[in-house]
Order: structure tokens, then C-alpha cells, then sequence
């Protein structure tokens, strides 16, 4: 099956070479602006471009962009952060040509470190289920994932080396598994949520997209300002807990036989591999995120199902009113339980560096009007740690299949190093 | 001294009046709007008022309001909340006019509820430190405090029953004690903060303002759909633990001997009282909070000061470039200090069901020029701990002086109770 498609820019050779002068700022935004004239037809990965003007500020300042943290590199922004000079519509029809007064923190970030905001990539509505009209370059006819679904299709598709998302299920780990590149959820908070629009306060999290595990780290360690690059040295060999997890059943054959053989390949290149049989109150945990997420996000759209509530999509609507009632004394024991969860696994991690686990319950469906399951996503995305899709394997039928790093809180660069580690042994000899 | 500026009215009483049918929402409305025609120039409280759809609205659902939790109370809402209908100015010329597209969830909650945004209230500059015009109703030649100078000041004015504010540092409990009238500052997250302009994710936490700690009580129910009134039995006796902190010496003798007296009249009418001192943690802490609030300021007002500097007031401009340069790890070790503190508290709570603690430093300052300091304020937001101001005292000029509740994490109702004990002993032969 060819794939005319799917052709990821890598960030980091593409820094590099702006940094060594082979290529401008502006060349890069060429590049970019090509791949969309030949691609975005088919693929519908963006709710807005502007070529033009971000043409115009990569040649109006060349030197400085060339020697900022993020050299100048486009970046794709989903469509629910705030964009002063760009419409921003959050997938919905309530919001069509919106002009927000105010740039999103992460979107400051962005520009702070010499970043390009080429265009607004496509969301599902507020972020939850009702899809957009995103297709997945590895096959037209299959989602890309979602709620992030412009993010990762367009990485994937070569018209952008980064793109930003946000996960409050499994919307970043998830679309970088259907579509195939590295797709990476930073700790809760380590990214600024101000400005974007919320689903649940707890949950979401920004995240991001990249060809491979050293450009999504090396676009991190940018926007950050930390110290999460993984492309200086050799990753060192992590060691391993392969959690099932009480879903397992859940995942496809395939993902199945994905996911151990990740695991074997890394153990043939050094790496320490155990089985972790997560404790009971990790299906507590489990459960508890949706009275988090749905309690909160009842509040956190409360205009819009009040004032537009025919205009939400059926999928939406139907979710905020089956939420409606879930007590306060819900929630709270839903968020006693997920503490103790996040005790139970800091405990947990003390043996294990990271995880490894499905990134998604197999490969993207067919068909458009579901962007997917979040359940191997979920519980860690209310245990706030580093989650990361790793890349580099497919189905029969050549659609990718992702295996997922989850590393412990506040350890991302370490997360993002036995990723890498992973993505290397998928790609030896021995995996290939 | 004679007060005529000062008479606050009782949410309780007037929602009792409304359900009794002695009065309609519309005439609460008229009360409202003739106490503001009477002393609004003098005070300064509103950023914007809307009488004329207020009342309409009262009239045209009277019966639904009546019924409703909050019985069609007016409501004044810190002009640091969005409102699709009114204008949202955040307390800075550069969104002077800005009519933002939706409501903030906290405002949705108050029209779910049954109240009525009559208005919008003076904030100082995004809730920082550069103040507003508001003047204190004890005396127009005193502060109200800040942040939320106008939502204390109007509703110590009987301007309004019931107003929100917010508190990063000291900003409910502190403007509450100035202009002696109870303020509450619930645990972290009770109330949402979606639409409200961010500060610090961390920190930021809605409160509310209202007569006295029954009425913010059962505002706070209404607006939270949980048990927290306190009105319909007496509160029981609990345990009070008297803590004066390192910080001590800095509390006016005034406010020494408020505190005190605050404990002995408690004592008095039942409760058990004792010396708490707070282990060295919470020193580390209280110097956490800054680095926590500022790196993440830094972010969240990152449009502002990258597109509008000029236009940012001179203390918040300084002070986000003082803080630019904070490293994340600064970050997270004031985020593991913070933690470590409130296991700390969790531990030392065990013993007591609330701490005893000065409000602010002692009566408002003279001037408008400073709205006074949060030091005996930020520790508590940073516990994420419930925090009420009690009113009932005043210094030898006759400026009110407030003592502060603070409750265990979650456990509002109890801190409600507590506050509404050491209120009535306040009030009691003994104390009057």
C-alpha cells in the first residue's frame, strides 16, 4: 500500500539545518506550504492557515528566529486555544469566526520562543466526541483520532514538524497512535492551559506532536524551558513494567502481539522488562474519571448548553445532560479515589521507570464519525503523568499501531528518554 | 464616627422575605438600585451596572426566581469574571469595553441558581496590586482591600446581598476584613474558575462576599448545589486551634488583641481553644507561594505583556519582569514544598477543626494607593484550605477588624460552622 500521504517533517533536522544555515525560516514555511496546497484537500487537517503572514514574520526576522529555542519552526495550533490574530472556532458551530481578544499562554509560549503559528488545526467539537472532518493520511477512509485530530494528521502528513493538542481522555496519545508519529502528554501542568477553552479543569492537559520521540522532546524542551531534550546522547536503557492493565482483553490481537513485541525488543537492547499487575483501586481509578471529567465539564460548558444548546453536537449534548446530576459528593469521592491512586502508583514506579502499555485499543477505525475509545488513555491522564506514543509499528493492513510510555510525575525527560529507547529498538535490526 | 455608608443587607433575611412572599425579586432589585443611586459615587464598587434588564428579568420570572436557591438574590460579580452580556474590563484599560463571547461557568452558575448579575465589580488590575478607585464605606479615606476592592465594598454598603470575588493571595479574605463583612474563600476548586481571567492556575480560587457568615453560607450552598448552610441549627462548639505564625509580630496590636479576644469569647461560649504552632514547613511555604504565583503569572498574562506592556499597571509590569526569570525548577521544588505542607496540615488538623488567625495585618490603610498584604492570606491559598473572614470587631477608630477561619480541605461546612460560632460569640453579652 502506498502512502502518499503520510511524510512527517522531522522538527529537530529541521532546526538543525535552519541553525546551520542550509535552509531559512521562511524555506521551512515553504515546505510546509507545499505540503498543505498538495495535501490539505484530501486530509482537512486545519481549521485556518495564514501562509502569508507567517511567511512575512519568518522573513522579517531571520536572525532571530534562526537563533531562538524553536528556530523559527511552524507550529500548528488546535483550534481550542485562543488566537488573537486567527479565528479560533473550538470545532464549533457556536463559536464559527471567533476572534478571541487574547493569545492562549501556550500560543505566547510559542511565539516567546520563536515559533511560527502557522495555522489552527481541527478539533472535535470542544473537544469531545463529535469529530471534524479530519482524515487519516495513512488511509482516507479511517479517522485520524481525536479530539486532537488536525494535530496529528497534519504532522503526519508533512504539513507541519509540530503541533500542539490537548488530552482530557486520551486526545493526544491517542491520534498519535491512528496517525502514527510521536505524540507526547507532558505531567499535568508542566504546559499553561490559560486560554483554552475547558472541558474539565482536572483532566485537560496540553500535549504534543512531532515525527518522532526526539522532536516531540526536542519541541517540549522549547516551549518548557526545561531540560527535556533526548537527542544529545544515547538514552539509557530504562527498566520496564508492562502493564495489561484489567482492559487488556479490550486491545486487538494485534495491539496485543504490538505491544509485547515492544517489550521484547527492548529487552533484547537492554532494557529491563517485568510484568506490573496494577492493584485494585486502579479500576477505581479507572471509573472516577468520568465523574471528574463530566461534573467539571457540566460547569465548564454551562454557557453553551444553556444559551446554544441546539447548536452543541448530539454527541455532546447528549453527555452534558446525562451529567447533569452527578452529585458534588460524586466527584469528591471520585477525586479521594484518584489521589489515592496516584499514591498507589508513585509507589508502584519506585521498581519501573516507565510503562508500557497500548496507546489506543488498536488501530484507527473505519470510517469518520468516531474518533476512537480513550480507555487506555484515560487513567493516566488523571494520574497526570507523562504519557508518550511511540511510533514505528502497523497493522496487517499498514495502519499504525502506537505502544505507550507512561513515565512517573514530573519525571518527563525520563519518560521521554525510555520512549526514545523504545522507538530505537522498534527500528533495529532485530524490529525491522 | 457615624457609618452611613455602612448597612449591609442580609442575603438570608432577604431570601427568607422573598420565599415568604413579603417581598418579590424585582423589589430586592429596587433596594439594590436605590442603595447604589445613594452611595455608588461616593464608593466607587461598580465597574458596571445593569439595572433596567435586571429588573426586567426579575419581573418576568418571578415565580421560578422565587423558588430558585438563590430566591432571585442580586449578585455582583468581580469584573474578573467574563459576562457575555455586560462588560469585562479585568480592572486594565487594555480590555476596557471588551465584551467577551461567553459567561464564565461561575456566572452560569449563578443564573442556574435563580440570582441576578446585577452588576460588575471593581478588581484592581487582573487582580494584582495596581488599585481601583473603590473606597472603603467604613471611611472613603481607607482602602476596601484588594483584589476584589468593589464585591467587599458593595456588599458592606448593602449595595448587594452577595458578590464573588477571588483570591490568589489575600484577595476575598483580606478586602473582606476591611470592610467587615464575611468572606469566603471555599477549598480549591470547590467554585469553577473557567472565564475567569487566570493569574495563577495554582492559586486562583472564587470566593464570596456577603452580610455575615450564615448569609455567604448560604450563598455558597445555592452556588455549589451542597451542604454548606449553617442556618438551621446552632453551630456546634469545635475545636479551635489559635495560630499565630512566624508572621505574628507583623499583626497590629489591634489585630493581636482581635484575635485573641476572638478566642476567649469562643472559649467562652464552649469551644475548646490552643496554642498551635506550625511546624517549620509552612515557613517554606509561605516563600513557596511567590514562586508558585509569579512563574505562572509570568505565562498566564504572557499576551499581555508581550502586546500591551505600556498599558499594564506599573506594579504588575515590574513585578512580571522581576519574575520572568524564574527556572522551573524553582517551580516545582515551591509545588513539592507546597505539598509536603499540606500533608503537614492534614497531620496537625487532626487535633483541631479549624486555626484561629488574623485576617489581614490589621485595619484597613489609609490611601487608595495600596490595597494592603495578603501575608496572613497566601499560606491558607496555597493549603487550599476553606478561609473566612469574620466581621464583628473594630479598632479605636472605629475600622472594622477581621479574624480569620481556617478550615480543613474539603471540609467547608464545618469551617462554616466554626466561623459562624466564633461570630455569635463575638456578638454574644460577653463580647458585646
Amino acid at each position: 500500500m502506498s502512502k502518499p500521504l503520510v511524510s512527517p517533517l522531522s522538527a529537530l533536522d529541521l532546526a538543525r539545518r535552519v541553525e546551520a544555515g542550509a535552509i531559512t525560516p521562511a524555506g521551512v514555511v515553504d515546505l510546509c506550504v507545499e505540503a498543505i496546497a498538495a495535501k490539505e484537500a484530501e486530509i482537512g487537517a486545519f481549521a485556518a492557515v495564514d501562509p502569508e503572514r507567517t511567511r512575512a514574520r519568518a522573513e522579517a526576522a531571520v536572525a532571530a528566529l534562526t537563533a531562538s529555542p524553536l528556530r523559527g519552526l511552524p507550529v500548528g495550533v488546535k483550534d481550542i486555544f485562543d488566537t488573537a490574530d486567527m479565528p479560533t472556532g473550538y470545532g464549533s458551530p457556536i463559536y464559527a469566526g471567533h476572534r478571541p481578544a487574547t493569545d492562549a499562554a501556550l500560543v505566547s509560549m510559542v511565539r516567546r520562543t520563536g515559533g511560527l503559528v502557522l495555522g489552527k488545526t481541527v478539533t472535535t467539537q470542544f473537544a469531545f466526541m463529535d469529530a471534524g472532518d479530519t482524515r487519516n493520511p495513512h488511509d482516507p477512509d479511517h479517522t485520524p483520532g481525536g479530539s486532537s485530530s488536525g494535530s496529528a494528521a497534519a504532522v503526519a502528513a508533512g504539513m507541519l514538524p509540530v503541533a500542539i493538542g490537548t488530552q482530557t481522555g486520551g486526545s493526544v496519545v491517542r491520534p498519535g497512535a491512528y496517525c502514527g508519529v510521536a505524540a507526547y502528554k507532558p505531567s499535568y501542568r508542566m504546559l499553561p492551559m490559560v486560554g483554552c477553552k475547558c472541558f474539565s479543569w482536572s483532566l485537560d492537559t496540553a500535549g504534543l506532536f512531532a515525527a518522532g520521540i526526539a522532536d516531540v522532546a526536542f519541541a517540549a524542551a522549547a516551549l518548557a524551558g526545561r531540560d527535556l531534550r533526548v537527542d544529545r546522547a544515547a538514552p539509557s536503557a530504562p527498566r520496564i513494567g508492562l502493564a495489561r492493565t484489567h482492559i487488556w482483553p479490550e486491545a486487538s490481537p494485534a495491539m496485543q502481539a504490538a505491544v509485547e513485541r515492544a517489550a521484547r525488543l527492548a529487552e533484547a537492547a537492554g532494557a529491563t522488562v517485568r510484568d506490573v499487575t496494577l492493584p485494585p483501586v486502579f479500576e477505581d481509578a479507572f471509573r472516577a474519571h468520568a465523574a471528574i471529567q463530566d461534573h467539571e465539564a457540566v460547569r465548564a460548558l454551562a454557557f453553551e448548553y444553556d444559551q446554544h444548546r441546539d447548536r452543541l453536537g448530539p454527541q455532546l449534548r447528549a453527555h452534558l445532560t446525562a451529567s447533569a446530576d452527578i452529585p458534588p459528593e460524586a466527584y469528591d469521592d471520585a477525586r479521594r479515589i484518584a489521589k489515592r491512586a496516584r499514591h498507589a502508583l508513585a509507589d508502584l514506579m519506585t521498581e519501573v521507570d516507565v510503562l508500557l502499555t497500548p496507546s489506543a485499543p488498536g488501530a484507527a477505525p473505519r470510517g469518520l464519525g468516531s474518533t476512537g475509545q480513550s480507555i487506555f488513555n484515560r487513567l493516566w491522564t488523571l494520574m497526570g503523568t507523562p504519557c508518550i506514543n511511540v511510533p514505528g509499528m502497523f497493522d496487517e493492513s499498514g495502519l499504525p499501531l502506537g505502544v505507550q510510555v507512561v513515565g512517573r510525575f514530573g519525571r518527563d525527560r525520563a519518560a521521554l528518554e525510555a520512549a526514545l529507547f523504545v522507538e530505537r529498538a522498534l527500528a533495529s535490526p532485530a524490529g525491522a
